[in-house]
């Protein structure tokens, strides 16, 4: 039996079952990194800056130290940049994805749906 | 470092890039082998009896054998079961899901976000 199925998976980080990271928060933390800016990063995936701004509170009240550092003020809302603890972060949720990826991959030419 | 985080995840399996099954479905799938009833089962999760039904058409469809055999007819919309191919795919689900969360409570302990 060969059917061309595929499986897709998600996973979200929770802290004190709190939502802390998931893939569209990855995404805006990458675009902030891009773009260094909370409002062009969020731009870039068609979030409203409110929400980016929420969400990166969020993550860094959430972090053991902050993963965007904001600078205020400035005509277009200031700049930020993703900290050394946010990259971090990035990679580590990537990683994880990949190896799930791979795990998933694996064991699914076992499982045969 | 220790904080309180868990993860959490979701996956979907897809059969030519059409939805096939999730956890819904197999909670649905779940429900109308415990109930007898597509209606039932449906009702059992808050789902309506058309959603149900169309779900159970295309997992039927998709699927190389059918996963639910409907009875026709009757005051209540019938009768269903499950067929011995829909229990493997209940159970093929099931240990995909316990295995890649062994997986990711091992390497969340590496990974430490």
């Amino acid at each position: 039996m060969l059917r061309d199925t595929n499986i897709e998976f998600r996973f979200r980080v929770y802290v004190k079952e709190e939502p802390y990271l998931g893939i569209g928060r990855i995404e805006l933390l990458e675009n902030i990194q891009k773009f260094g800016s909370i409002a062009k990063g969020a731009g870039a995936m068609n979030m409203s800056y409110r929400k980016a701004w929420q969400l990166v509170e969020d993550m860094n009240r959430l972090a053991d130290r902050p993963l965007v550092e904001k600078r205020l003020g400035g005509s277009n809302g200031g700049g930020a940049c993703v900290t050394e603890e946010g990259l971090e972060v990035i990679r580590k949720y990537q990683e994880l994805e990949k190896e799930v990826r791979q795990f998933i991959d694996h064991k699914a030419q076992e499982i045969r749906f």
